[in-house]
């Protein structure tokens, strides 16, 4: 048995999001478990770092399977699955690793980034990569809002699923907020994310932008732990997987370097 | 009769073009006009700088037209006209203009960039704007044979109208190859394009990237005045009408400076 981790970017625009689902078809697993099949001839169980949800973008999903009979390399395994998948989704990366790999499980964390189009005039070219916000928003307020959510909380008020009956307790190591001129993007840095937590956050944020929330109201939204407390939802075809760490140090720097490139 | 000039973004990648055909539906002229006579209530022809083909995009096409009976402003026609167009279309900008101005009479020149993929890996979020080639290419001869269509030529051998009856010479102000890390933009500045002439261009700078014609054989292929002479040509939906300019000095200042933003 070989173990290969592959690195995924799609547009999630079509996709019921990534993971398999009883009787919904159309994901993003079950599509590229189907190809790796058919390129290798075994059934294939791809393990996804990021549980994606339908409509949200990845340019740094990571991947990871085993195979009992490939014989050749990484790359080989790589571009043969890319001359059979479609043209919205690719794989940028492929690695062997050791056989106790497992893409979800050694995750040490993610980077995230949710893009708003803020401007009057309409994102002709992003309408699809990123929520149009067209209202005044005090930057300065939703930086110090993002700074009371930056450490470990429990983030309860941000878990879109009410019977999570884990633990809902996450370390988000920085929130930036880049302005573009016609674009605000948010970046997170953190071990985890819960079941819709980057939308709620996006939306909480923008709420305290738009003045219908305050800075002081973030600690009292983190105490709640109700989903009632937080803001509304951002819509999933502004968000992105950017990547996922498997070191915490590597996380943490690149947390705090915050440089970005665009969605090349 | 007032004249007012409209400047438009749109993703070509679902019309037929920019201009009107007799039997042929779905162009943005079309769509554009039915929605002005709604808005306005009167019969309106827009008169747009560029031809735009089936699936090239814009981000700065001029557009002019004239009302008898609006009263308002320029901003509030732009604001009617928004709020009724597809996602895919938007009026960036609304001037009213002395009465004889003609949005493409009066223009100077354009600039328009083309994008190429250039890279092994797919263009997920990239594919339906620019062209990928992921043959290695010698920039330095391709920027080398731009310098040789630059200036004032017959550029037949570049025009995909076997008929044309018009004269064929062009002046072109400056070609620009702008190369990030994974793509390549042909920028073009000139006083006017024939039909396909950008497309061709690009085509054949390619061929001489990949090796395929050398340098030398550019004044051969304008001297030929045969669109046999010349490379390929592009596909569409890597093109882009950038800006429309109504002074030359402005176009030549821009071709100059050269810089440029991304799509954005």
């Amino acid at each position: 048995m070989r173990n290969f981790m592959l690195t995924l970017r799609y547009d999630g625009g079509r996709y019921n999001g990534w993971q398999k689902q009883g009787n919904t078809d159309n994901t993003i697993q079950e599509k590229l478990e189907r190809i790796c099949a058919e390129v290798t001839g075994e059934d294939v169980t791809a393990q996804g770092a990021g549980r994606t949800d339908r409509g949200v973008h990845a340019m740094g999903q990571c991947i990871s399977f085993h195979l009992a009979h490939w014989s050749d390399s990484p790359e080989a395994l790589q571009t043969a699955i890319n001359e059979k998948l479609p043209e919205d989704i690719a794989v940028t990366d492929a690695q062997e690793k050791e056989p106790r790999f497992h893409s979800r499980l050694n995750a040490k964390g993610k980077w995230y980034t949710y893009t708003v189009w803020h401007s009057k005039m309409p994102p002709v070219f992003w309408r699809k990569y990123a929520f149009w916000c067209q209202d005044a928003l005090r930057l300065k307020k939703m930086r110090e809002a993002a700074k009371c959510l930056e450490g470990t909380h429990d983030f309860r008020s941000f878990c879109a699923n009410r019977n999570m009956k884990k633990s809902t307790v996450r370390t988000i190591y920085a929130i930036h907020l880049e302005e573009t001129e016609q674009q605000l993007r948010f970046h997170f840095f953190g071990d985890g994310f819960l079941y819709h937590m980057i939308r709620i956050l996006v939306g909480t944020l923008i709420e305290v932008g738009e003045g219908k929330k305050e800075v002081a109201d973030i600690p009292q939204i983190l105490a709640a732990k109700n989903r009632q407390a937080a803001g509304f939802t951002a819509p999933a075809h502004g968000l992105c997987l950017r990547e996922v760490f498997y070191h915490t140090e590597l996380l943490q720097k690149k947390a705090k370097e915050a440089s970005y490139d665009s969605r090349e």
